[in-house]
């Protein structure tokens, strides 16, 4: 069943009229979708943090909601369109990856291929398969057209490989790393609550950058303001925080900085 | 009788998927509900500019909407989550003074603590109450929920203090600040046409950075393009302005610059 | 018969709440309407660039579609507020030449001057028509009420003259220029289809800053990461981009940049 919500998520920015003409798209298809916009500003073609930031957002939609995503630097080339269909619901978008982190934290069921082009809007241009083979499949799809009958399943799909936390050789030390850096400056890395669950029982140290942050703590106002800190954060991972201020700057980090997590020595 | 339009004001940005999450919760409570941004560029964690920009835009919704606000430095400390209902809708947030001058421009009735835990989202994050905690009562609110049902009315709220204009010894002239710097750079002050009106009769002179500025004037083709004016703005509040330019890069003002009303002498 | 779908393009920015504010005043009037925004980051007061952004986009919207534009450098003096009835929708904004391009891409009907002001928010600022004027003139065109009902039809509009291609005297080469920068540094030109079908049966060449790029290809793919191409866009217009990266920097090129198409000599 769709909700009938459809999200957008690309690097098309919003300065260009890019965004409202795939809504126009989809709204002459179905008229009663709703759009919701997850973000515009990925960086462009930067694959990678679309799959992250694609990942944290969908499980907080209704079920049989449509998510697409459009990171696509290999538009107009071979690479291929596809639908994943998830307990979840549907994600729609190019085959490199931005799709399938997301679908596996939605529960993945089948992968398929958008070969059936007569659901397309004619004629397909070169650079614009947001506006031309995405959108309409969406709003189709949101209208409540199966997933099959867009296209087989089956074959291969390209991965979005995140990076993962390293043990060292005790399992003393978690050591992951920065995976974004949001707008308040704070930063996301990728060790996450079952992670930290086997330190249990004994009291653990954050550093990064070769300073030891307090924490984790269980609210920005344990520490004073302008202090560094380490908190659990709302996607269930291990941020890295300034109260009232930017740990990006403090800490002149970014996505990849190195953060480790021990078992605290005193 | 709720409108159905739930309205967002946050100092999350729009480059995370935060925005888009806060709206998925919401239509996954209110399938109908209507969700309109006003802004997510407030400076992070600036209260002021935060009930400012809520208090400007309020009135020109229909009654019955929901207004969500949140810039919450103290998120997951022991502020409380509160709303206000007034004549012309129902707040939501922080009771840390982003809501109260938007109410008491609606017309404030009664603030009630967001006491009855049910209505959130659980598990309830440490950092993101908009999501979990204010979403979800915005949403049932929408959907009609009395606002009773969220907690009990009465207790101290914490006011949001906004400069307040100064007169003269002899009330000759009025000292206004810049409140605001808008997007065309058109300067913002909380001088409104009441205080005007006490110069009723006189030719009024408004200064600004020591320097003297047309008007007010009725409309910015009453100066030459790239001329500084002052003009009563459309929000009530007497504006300083270029014709076609910045009055923020020309005074080299920002919030806080004094702007003086006094009557002309020529 | 309305689309009920409004959409909305302004040099307002997001920063301010003035977007929302004009959401309100829509939905107020008509709480069914679906408001898209197209962008509201046309640089302020810059009618060129708005003319041409709405004339891109207009065509992916259904039938019916009311289109509000506002640049308006003029509000508050005596140009005249208008609609343009087309066969694609109905355009809204002020009579400074915003409209006409777009007016004449959806197929230009009449001109009428908004001149019954008891559709209009009232009172009527002096610097906000946006508000007061163009969002109730459109919330009420969404919900059926003719256009007829809101002035009378005839006397001259101001016309946007967008610069046009010019041919070399033996018609062997095709001189345009870079009419918009988008969000990926891709060099949009006045230069489409139709012109180059001029060079039917010959090979061309494309030229910009004294530099021959490849192409024009049909996908970005075919040519190496960093290397510059031209290619018809999404617009239907020649475009100069470099694949995955930004062909504004490389050619530091902006809007009069001139762009040369010629028969190719090898």
């Amino acid at each position: 069943m769709p909700s009938g919500i459809v999200t957008l998520l690309t690097d098309f920015g919003t300065a260009d009229a890019y965004v409202g003409v795939v809504k126009g798209v989809i709204l002459g298809i179905n008229p009663a979708a709703r759009v919701i916009d997850l973000t515009h500003a990925v960086p462009p073609q930067c694959v990678a943090v679309g799959a992250l930031l694609l990942r944290a957002a969908v499980g907080f939609f209704p079920p049989g909601t449509v998510h697409v995503a459009v990171i696509d630097p290999g538009v107009g080339s071979t690479r291929r369109p596809i639908l994943i269909e998830t307990d979840g619901g549907v994600l729609v978008g190019p085959d490199n990856g931005v799709l399938t982190a997301a679908a596996d934290a939605l529960g993945r069921r089948a992968v398929r291929c958008l070969e059936k082009t007569g659901w397309f809007r004619r004629p397909v241009s070169q650079t614009f398969h947001g506006r031309d083979v995405f959108a309409p499949v969406a709003a189709h799809l949101s209208r409540g057209v199966p997933p099959s009958q867009f296209g087989s399943a089956g074959g291969g799909v390209v991965e979005c490989r995140l990076p993962v936390p390293r043990w060292s050789d005790a399992a003393a030390a978690l050591t992951g790393e920065v995976v974004h850096v949001d707008h308040f400056g704070n930063l996301l890395t990728n060790i996450d609550a079952a992670a930290l669950e086997r330190f249990r029982g004994s009291r653990v140290s954050v550093s990064i950058a070769g300073r030891r942050v307090v924490g984790p703590v269980s609210a920005y106002s344990a520490v004073a303001e302008g202090d560094a800190l380490a908190i659990m954060g709302s996607w269930g991972m291990l941020e890295v925080a300034i109260r009232n201020g930017s740990a990006a700057t403090m800490f002149a980090a970014r996505a990849g900085t190195p953060v480790t997590v021990a078992a605290a020595e005193t």
